[in-house]
């Protein structure tokens, strides 16, 4: 849920992703609405996202896209608007400030940790690519720090679909940790190599991601029926991947 | 400004701060609000933010302590979030998604970008203190990153006060950065030691933070008194430790 003004095809915020909710929610496993889009809207923004979230059936997860991380007391704070204020259900953060950084988060047991591990986006390579003296990537460091906070069960992975290599090699380091996995863009085959990168040993354990392909998918006034038929599509894809590997497992 | 329910004098959060701004607006340099102790208050909590600030005279820059940090087109939003829409003077930002993640907001060419390079909790060695093949380690590559971001010049680094000999070597590496230098504690001799490590060449180029010390420095009807003298006597040993370095110099 990434509503761009200037890419929403209905100008009421609320409306526009309560129809997505409804044309979406038998195929979908989550909602990931990501803080910024909101919060670029002013004082209102928050209120606008409930809004939106309204028709959001109880069964499906709200994973809040925040990427927040700040050191031990702030992260209290962080963790008890987004978990205790706004109740999402998991939420994204960010593991620069380390494990006391994300403590606060993984105190609330009930509810799921993304650590932001390795990113699609060009500069990705910057900081979470550097080399370390043990021949691996800062990344690499990252899923296997965030396999030692699992203690409560609670935590994932954000990984980028882009590189499925290193997609393969964080599944490695973390078999049992699920991944979020933002990234996917219209790129045939980039789909189907990051379901098989991504998921587990019995072909579980990942969350694709796609905001912009589904949410404008369509413009006018059938954007609800694109973004239905988007979502049937990719969630089609997606099974039919997870049952070619499984099958040849 | 870190307003802390627990910790607060008063109930009423705008009238604490602006009563704290009045008490200590001759004595600073920046206010520095923390994000996230008003999102923990849920959809009003920029609301409450921004009627606190009513009182910071125009020529004293507000710094957002928000460590936002995300790819691309969300940085976008965040960044304009906090420049266009809060129209704070200056942001810290988080680093851990490389370079295009930090430019959205680097692009605000008159507004502030300090880039969160070494932290003062202990938490702050799993990730930015790992060593890289290169013999440095992560918030020394981040140090450099930012230096090499500051086409604009108008980017600083976020450096705890707690490691002098890292403030050194971050001060070594970008000789021309200012330095945002928070976890000045009650510890005799941490402020002279941050300052020391802190200045630049001509003694400049540094913003020693201190939250707690000062807010919450007395607790009943007087804090706001007890606020100014914390932030008197704080702003004394700053001077005396800066003209005394300049001297031996």
């Amino acid at each position: 849920m990434d509503p761009d003004p200037e890419l929403m095809p209905h100008p009421h915020i609320p409306s526009f992703l309560q129809e997505i909710v409804d044309a979406t929610k038998d195929l979908v496993c989550a909602y990931k609405p990501n803080l910024a889009f909101f919060e670029a809207l002013g004082a209102g923004g928050m209120q606008t996202l409930l809004e939106g979230l309204r028709s959001v059936p109880a069964h499906i997860p709200v994973i809040a896209d925040a990427k927040r991380g700040d050191i031990g007391n702030t992260a209290r704070f962080y963790a008890k608007a987004l978990f205790q204020h706004y109740k999402f259900d998991a939420a994204t953060v960010n593991p620069y400030g380390g494990r006391d950084a994300v403590q606060p988060f993984l105190d609330y047991a009930d509810r799921g940790v993304f650590v932001w591990c390795r990113s699609s986006n060009p500069g990705a390579a910057d900081l979470q690519d550097l080399r370390l003296d043990d021949g691996g990537c800062v990344y690499e460091a990252v899923a296997r720090r965030a396999r030692e906070w699992n203690e409560h069960g609670n935590v994932g992975l954000v990984m980028g679909a882009t590189w499925p290599e290193q997609l393969e090699r964080v599944r490695e380091i973390c078999p049992d940790l699920p991944l979020l996995v933002p990234g996917v863009g219209s790129q045939q085959g980039e789909l189907e190599a990051a379901v098989q990168s991504a998921m587990d040993e019995r072909g579980e354990g990942f969350l694709i991601n796609v905001s912009r392909g589904v949410l404008y998918a369509g413009s006018g006034d059938g954007y609800a029926a694109a973004a239905r038929k988007a979502a049937q599509k990719l969630r089609g894809r997606i099974n039919l991947m997870r049952e070619a590997v499984l099958a040849r497992r």
